[in-house]
């Protein structure tokens, strides 16, 4: 069975919608995501730095439209590990684990791993919203499409703009 | 450089100090070392679940002797991934990142992996005291002697009995 390495933040979590909310709050400015293209989310947002380190920010995240039923269909047709760049704030591994086990129960404890960097995972299949994370990869790299990274255009990688998409190729 | 996964309970932490603590202090009855040589620690400890689910158990453990100068030689000569299976005990996660930070603050966070399973991990080398750790990995295995391991003697592991004898052959 093949593995695939799945991303959390912006693939199954939808912080970009939490930055988003919390930026309006903090400003009372509500930003055109479209004018946010191609920036990153440090760039995007003043205050990034502390919604990110703010309590319950990684608990509370949306789920990412398709990702329940998409993981959940992949999780019966490979092997899934969800792979998730957790350790720099150290707060959010509680919350990450929380967040996991109400969304997607069907995930086991044996199936997470949170790191600081992703380039000691092996895998066939990676999909990510970040192209760091992708670029040292061997298998298979798909990316997650993003507001931050809509303009990239990079050799190497498939770009999937949705969980329905996703599922259609896998 | 070459990269070596470095398991945490058993080869940095002295988990087997607070099991023996743990279990006197419940029991009242000091247990003898050497009669539960062989036995895993469920079977060697009757409220091991009991003491791996209690509030700072990861904590507080003890560092194992010479892991701390150990680690520091190692850490200049190879890329170290710290990779401890801590995903069944959710609490461990930030007990674990914490213990870290304080006995081994030349340890960055992108330095640390934290999973259920350890099979997705590459690496050139691996220390770890629990063979099934071991089995699956493709580079070099050591074995690092606990008294659960002590008559296991299986072909495609090097044993080592402390961290003096881990940095003469590394």
């Amino acid at each position: 069975m093949e593995q695939i390495l799945v991303d959390m933040d912006g693939v199954l979590a939808d912080v970009y919608s939490q930055f988003l909310q919390l930026e309006e709050r903090e400003t009372g400015i509500k930003q055109n995501v479209a004018a946010l293209s191609g920036k990153t989310e440090p760039e995007a947002f003043r205050y990034y730095e502390q919604h990110v380190r703010s309590k319950d920010f990684f608990r509370k995240a949306p789920v990412i439209s398709g990702s329940i039923e998409g993981l959940k269909y992949l999780n019966n047709k490979y092997k899934v590990i969800i792979v998730s760049a957790a350790m720099e704030f150290p707060h959010s591994l509680i919350e990450k684990h929380g967040w996991l086990g109400e969304f997607f129960p069907f995930i086991s404890w044996k199936q997470i791993v949170f790191c600081g960097d992703k380039s000691s995972l092996m895998g066939d299949i990676m999909i990510d919203d970040h192209p760091k994370n992708l670029d040292f990869f061997h298998g298979r790299k798909l990316l997650f499409t993003q507001p931050h990274n809509i303009h990239l255009a990079r050799e190497g990688y498939e770009r999937v703009d949705s969980w329905q998409q996703l599922t259609g190729i896998l």
